[in-house]
């Protein structure tokens, strides 16, 4: 026997004995090389059954030290090919059926041995047969479609239950956003990006969307929700817009319209309002981020001269990320410690000038440009310094302090620690409006990984089509929970600015933990979200012109901004251990941490042990069941969390060490809360809208998320003997289940955002 | 009795009984407001005790109707102080006793009633009164100093434990990368940036670290392992550079070498190592990300001609992302389908000219940039068609497949699946790199956040020093365990360094495997170990100046590029089920998974009760339990998904369906099975180690991390009766334990990674 160049023994298919034999032969050795053991074995017992030695022709092609050449296998393929001919169409013909017809197309009739020795050296292959030979002849398969888009609803009315407020508005802005001129521009460089955002920012004062809060003499319309409705749509936008847009008429409108008095307000708000006045709120340090209480820049009265001194007093106290800082703002809110007589009455904020008509500095201000971003390029951040910028009385914004005729401090709030509070309270919008932007960023990158996902195909079986890469379970996995937890919090979110926009009045301490917790639920979920769209779009996701890039380098900061996630997530749960009595100050903290170490421990009520194992669908899909294990949750950690501070505290440990100490807990607590909280609003929701495709959908994504929410945190149910082990395995099979379930509708579902393609822009997300 | 402008009572300090509860009426007020019911309580309570009417002066104080001013406040305060005098050395007084105090500075001596009020006033408002009476006369606290950084072992020994090859190179690599002419500049324009990138890499040429790992006689080092360090060390600096780098030495350079023959190393490799001819690695199409097999770019032979042509079918099968086409690549290595008279061989790799000596495009090429990206814009992305250009046969590179003289296909590996996955084989070395890169990054990360959040203060106890961030809790949970995790990683991943560079021969299938695997725990480490070190800088980290975001932006596509890691984890879960004796066939699984279904099942051990409840600090430390449960969920894992295919597949499910259905289960497989690998890997390490301060903080990371893991899925390990609660429980709460056992530690373990000041850059991490 001769060897090719290329390795292969010179074989011939004389021998007809070995046609039948051709498919498996070629897909053993196709397949990637069995083992010499193997071979020995498959040419010992086809031998021992065909009653012939190893020698033999067929023996031959089983020869490891022999392997055919890739010559070789090219002509069994075309042979076998040659042969099925019309078998083509056959669908699940086994290795051996196939070989048998490739004899038959010769001629050859195999017998009874080699029909048996077949069927024995396929299962000694161990491959399954039909799928094997499909793949010889390149034949469909039959069954499993991609998963069908079930148009079982109508976006659109899915929709008005998502926004059910102010939708005239809704409509107006993503019209008016929609236009050429708000086109995106990928590559302006910095300056010109910045002057494009301001420009816009101008467009829409223009059209009344920035003095929408504001009283109407002032050009306003009074309504606090539109202005909130108009800063989430922004949202669906440049980024950059949004924030310029909220600084400008968010933070330095709200705080001259909540700080200060009527003479403020006759004076700036219009001017505000159309932009005349830009505007910046300057009242993080960069050595306080989040203690404002300790913030060090100082405001100084002297009654002689009825004016104030502004002063940094160190580098530390610079004011820093101050938004609008850079380029544009004449006027600053300046948040600093106003100082009568050498006595300190705490932060007060103070409007101080900073630039000029023509744009320069003014004398004593000093501006710094805070240098390239990771994101909000279209933002001007910068840094001021006061060097004793001296400012007339009336520049205090004076609604919780003012300074009498003779010099003294007066306040409708006595107490300092409750001053400050009440006056961070005013922040309690961008608190809002942040969770709502986090919210649009969230939905539009699921639209864009959604879609993509649900046209992109990779890999597939044998033979055929790709699979499209969303009907993937892992995609499903990463994409379909996120879905649901965007829609569930899309209700809580709305409950928010409701009653954020309702008109003051009562106590506003539970509202203000409420934007705390979900502010940091939100803006956490985009980030996470942005992320994970970004790795299902694979490097799609990486180019800028597909917009996730761009999403998650402007969003990041969300988690940080308007308060710290961390630090809020403590504010909240602070909160909750005051019962929303108190202002969060430690000392109250306590006071109440005792009693409810006592009062909580006895509402924890007992576990049903036969709950504990119950596994079937209807136990785990009913609201009950999942609004239920996540409030006993809330309830455990609350309770632990008060008899731990308690403990600490009755060893003798400073508060403050002992909420360090048990910082986590807190934290684990707020979150519990939060997710608590946002399947409440949603089964809420659910039961008021009308019965139809579009609630059956929201059910499903309720469930969806709760029991997400339940698998993620399994190892705490179970380790509070709250759920079986048997109930978890339960719970993780459904959450499964439900993906596939909630899959079908997902494009439907992201219709159902309603954002214009104009808006989503992404080439792979949008018909061209 | 009138009222102030400010709403303040006329109130005097002149019943000399009041005196003694100034401290205590001054916190209940300034402190927030008590509610009315708590107010009258203690007025009624007080009165009691003092045997006297609520009407009197003290009571008047407490009237809920007339609450104090903030000018009463003010001096009630004022007179504390004043009262307390040298007293405020005296530490741990209470607000009773500070009262009598203030009492006796002005004469009154408090009778045994009024001391036994003020006692039991001060329990009824329940604050802590040492605490409050410091907060009042502004002391400092006793105790609680910052965690001290503990430099109890040498950071430059630990150094050369973490990286003991290659040492020489890896610190001239170091000091030439700290050059002035390798700063950053943040603020170049793109094209300016590129060919800043460029000239960078060319510099790195001239220096030899381009040609390390090819032979001497081509002007390199025939040092595989060095190439890898020296991509590694680039991964502290510009990650373009190190993209760039890696394109033109490692693929296109390593496609030369590895899928030529001698003709192609003498032609290309010394002029490529030099940079004189750069390249780039054109595999991935559009349409084809992930399934190179499936690529559509075809090859045509004409015999006739000893040539091929070139052709790119659709604008689906364009060459896509591929680094160092958009600006300077003169050659590509193109991957496409050899076809030879109208039959298929599979991919091959042929060199395609794309531009001429003076940039210009070559006839029938059309080359386009891919556009603005999320980071890595210093590499020149680009786009690849072919319109039938015609390239010479010794363009083919053909170390795995050639066309003999006859003009027949001729290869040494006959089955085209082994021969395309032995050629995707030679893709490992990218795999390794970007795993190594990623740890890179995760240590600049880690470095700059664990300093900075060992200097930056944020809140404090009352009246003293804000506390160092490093030190909460939640901070501490944050970025101890991804530091314990980057010092696991770092030992499993020198090891497959060094077994990639060693010798090939023998099987490379369980390095492939292996590869895949790290190379997808390492880059999603990173991914969240940039994005946690981010948040933990708050506003700095947002500042491109503080190096986070940019190592966010270009480090997030390592999870998609030299492998999706989703799919990666795929390849291993297969490889796993297969032993690695195969392929990576679906057929070959699947007869694999049948074995395996019944091996595995008998190799899972049975549970030992009492370990499953053992809580014990030396049990849970001992690397033997950690181990033990990490491989004991692997294998079950592992026995389970073999089970769970065999079933699918013997209800006839297709084999395909049957791994969609199981995929989840397929990742978390081969999540458990890095996690085991890492853990023992940085065990084996430990005990190499000599003995001292150096090992045994190496034993508490590793316990860290390994129990972190557990922690992390706790909810598995109780589902599987492995974790009695009682057990869980204590892994969590030695998990807070380890957290602060190594927070001493942090700054000589970021230091220990040796990254210089000049690549780390970061103002908020590098002393000026």
């Amino acid at each position: 026997m001769t060897t090719t160049a290329d390795g292969s023994g010179a074989l011939s298919f004389d021998d007809p004995q070995l046609l039948a034999f051709l498919p498996m032969l070629y897909v053993a050795w196709a397949d990637g090389g069995l083992d010499e053991a193997e071979l020995r074995t498959i040419c010992a017992q086809t031998a021992a059954l065909l009653e012939q030695e190893c020698g033999t022709a067929l023996g031959r092609w089983v020869d490891p030290e022999r392997p055919p050449g890739a010559a070789d296998l090219q002509r069994m393929l075309a042979a076998i090919r040659a042969a099925a001919g019309d078998l083509s169409k056959t669908e699940r013909l086994s290795l051996a059926e196939l070989g048998i017809e490739v004899a038959r197309a010769h001629g050859v009739e195999p017998g009874p041995h080699e029909v048996a020795a077949l069927a024995s050296l396929e299962s000694a292959l161990g491959v399954v047969g039909s799928e094997a030979a499909r793949e010889l002849l390149s034949t469909t398969r039959p069954g499993l479609a991609a998963s069908p888009p079930a148009e079982t609803f109508q976006p659109e009315r899915m929709n008005e239950l998502l926004e059910p407020d102010h939708r005239d508005l809704r409509f107006r802005l993503r019209a008016f956003l929609s236009r050429p001129e708000f086109a995106y521009d990928y590559e302006l460089p910095r300056d010109n990006y910045r002057e494009r955002v301001f420009e816009w920012t101008r467009a829409l004062a223009a059209e009344g969307f920035g003095a929408l809060s504001f009283p109407e003499r002032y050009g306003g319309a009074g309504d606090v929700g539109a202005f909130v409705a108009a800063f989430e749509t922004l949202g669906f936008h440049d980024l950059s817009l949004m924030v310029k847009f909220g600084v400008q008429f968010g933070l330095f409108g709200g705080s001259i319209e909540q700080l200060g008095t009527a003479k403020h307000h006759r004076r700036y708000l219009r001017d505000l309002g159309s932009l005349e006045l830009p505007g910046c709120f300057a009242m993080t340090e960069t050595g306080h981020g989040s203690n404002v209480a300790d913030l060090e820049t100082v405001a100084r009265f002297d009654q002689a001269t009825r004016a104030f001194e502004i002063e940094t007093p160190t580098d530390y106290a610079r004011k820093d990320y101050i938004g609008n800082a850079a380029a544009h703002a004449r006027l600053a809110t300046v948040f600093a410690q106003l100082e009568i007589e050498g006595q300190r009455y705490g932060v007060h904020a103070f409007l101080v000038p900073i630039r000029g008509l023509d744009g320069e500095t003014l004398p004593n201000v000093r501006i710094a440009d805070c240098g390239p971003k990771l994101g909000l390029e279209g933002v001007d951040n910068g840094r001021l310094w006061f060097d004793r910028v001296r400012i007339p009385y009336d520049n205090l914004l004076d609604s919780f302090g003012s300074i009498l005729e003779d010099g003294s401090y007066s306040s409708p709030i006595a107490s300092p620690s409750k001053r400050f509070f009440t006056m961070l309270g005013t922040l309690i919008g961008g608190r809002v409006s942040i969770a709502l932007a986090a919210h649009s960023v969230a939905r539009s990158a699921l639209t864009i990984a959604i879609r993509y996902g649900a046209s992109r195909r990779q890999f597939g079986p044998s033979g055929e089509a790709e699979t499209v890469v969303l009907d993937y379970r892992t995609h499903k996995r990463r994409l379909m929970p996120r879905l649901a937890t965007t829609y569930a919090l899309n209700f809580a979110l709305r409950e928010l600015a409701a009653d954020y926009a309702a008109p003051p009045g009562g106590d506003r301490r539970e509202l203000e933990a409420r934007a705390a917790g979900l502010k940091a639920f939100s803006t956490w979920h985009a980030t996470d979200t942005v992320q994970t769209a970004r790795e299902c779009c694979g490097g799609q996701g990486y180019l800028v012109v597909n917009r996730l890039a761009t999403l998650k380098a402007d969003s990041d900061v969300f988690t940080t901004f308007e308060g710290d996630n961390t630090v809020l997530l403590q504010l909240l749960a602070k909160a909750l251990l005051t019962g929303y009595r108190r202002q969060f100050s430690e000392m109250n903290l306590l006071r109440l941490a005792r009693y409810l170490a006592g009062e909580l421990a006895t509402r924890v009520t007992e576990l049903n042990p036969v709950v504990t194992h119950a596994t079937d669908d209807d136990h785990l899909l009913d609201p009950d069941f999942q609004i239920g294990a996540l409030r006993w949750r809330e309830d455990q950690l609350l309770a632990a969390l008060a008899r731990r501070l308690k403990r600490r505290i009755d060893r003798g440990m400073e508060t403050f060490d002992a909420i360090i100490d048990c910082q986590d807990h807190m934290v684990t607590t707020a979150h519990a809360h939060v997710e608590r909280q946002i399947v409440e609003s949603f089964e809420k929701a659910i039961e008021k809208a009308p019965a139809g495709p579009e609630r059956d959908a929201l059910s499903r994504l309720r469930s969806l998320f709760a029991l997400h929410r339940i698998e993620a945190d399994r190892g705490w149910f179970q380790e509070q003997g709250y759920l079986a082990g048997s109930k978890a395995k339960a719970v993780r099979k459904l959450v499964n289940k439900l993906c596939d379930r909630v899959r079908p509708d997902a494009l439907p579902l992201v219709d159902a955002f309603g954002i214009p393609d104009e808006l989503l822009a992404a080439p792979i997300a949008v018909a061209e």
